[in-house]
């Protein structure tokens, strides 16, 4: 049954499929087993049909020769959305699709392992839609996310979790970490919490006064 | 002849070949021509030595298993030097052996692509030995480094160039770039400067008061 035919609860997380570094096919069925809303960037299309993934939103520039019609016709009843705007990225214009939809979060894969400008600028847009849009983002290394001011969840022992700020970020205390923290700062560029872990099997309490702090569980 | 039998300007960016994604071997072959001195991180020697590059240092915390002796043995003069300090990273590690040794300037590869919080890591160190060592990343994407507050460089238009915050940067004015800055601010989290380019063949100029502004020039 295609996507298409699910009445989909707008709460489940839209998956949008940027135009980086592909991610393994393993991670990429899991977060679409849920028949999420596939958003899919610019030319990154090429890959993901090649994928057999069903995709309903394809956005993008499509400012290199890129035929966005010809997927009209041949992937129906796929929406195609022109967005020329060069003061944003092909990433942000889909985050403000969903949000205008009403959609409350957002999976993203495809968005690191390339240019690293593009990968920092995607990391950046985790703190640029903070409240307005729960974001994740996967790779085949890393789960990317923003921490609420108050954050609990359970991990394995020897969970690899870092902390890192983008800017400054005061005030953070945690429970059950290996290097804990106890109201202190970090800041980008002078101290990170980088390849922290879970000392024990349970949950993980991290707060923070101010600022945006990424949590990134990582994988080798 | 081998490297070890060249006389050495210390002035000449050592190579440090981190553990994360290769890059391909036109760029390392572009670094390894003037035979720099070359440090390798930990178990990535694994993946060095196949390609047949003489190192001169192996440096890491060995703490898999791994048996750095081997290399002692069969890699005659490698000098290795265990780090089993966990409060850095064994790129920060390398980065202070340079220093101690009187090195001015590094180039680093295999620093990015693989897990997240290494990549931010990685370029939040760029800002972290600023003024103590010329530092610049490279990978097959892209060439990032740190601004001084005044910069100028010549680049063909069309260049794709990202000004790139590492926190908070004020004062940035920039000439002979498309979407050009007059005393502006850039923020990670709120304003980056991502994909600008060149906007006549020519000298770029960049200037910054304040912060740790990134440069980093975007390969499709």
């Amino acid at each position: 049954m295609s996507s298409h035919h699910i009445v989909r609860d707008d709460q489940e997380p839209a998956l949008i499929i940027a135009n980086g570094l592909e991610c393994n096919n393993e991670l990429l069925g899991q977060l679409l087993e849920w028949s999420p809303l596939v958003i899919v960037l610019d030319s990154a299309i090429e890959r993901v049909i090649q994928l057999g993934i069903k995709v309903d939103v394809l956005l993008g520039d499509f400012d290199r020769n890129f035929d966005a019609h010809y997927y009209k016709e041949n992937h129906y009843p796929i929406e195609i959305i022109h967005t020329p705007d060069q003061d944003k990225t092909d990433l942000e214009k889909a985050f403000e699709y969903l949000i205008e939809k009403g959609h409350k979060a957002a999976n993203v894969v495809w968005a690191t392992g390339k240019r690293a400008d593009h990968t920092l600028n995607n990391f950046s847009d985790l703190a640029l839609y903070r409240n307005k849009l729960k974001i994740v983002l996967f790779d085949d290394h890393s789960k990317v996310f923003l921490l609420p001011e108050s954050f609990k969840k359970w991990y394995p022992k020897d969970s690899i979790i870092s902390l890192i700020p983008l800017g400054k970020v005061d005030g953070i205390s945690t429970e059950n970490l290996f290097y804990p923290l106890q109201n202190e700062s970090l800041e980008l560029g002078f101290r990170t919490g980088s390849s922290n872990y879970v000392a024990e099997d349970g949950i993980v309490t991290i707060t923070h006064e101010n600022g945006n702090l990424l949590l990134i569980e990582g994988f080798d």
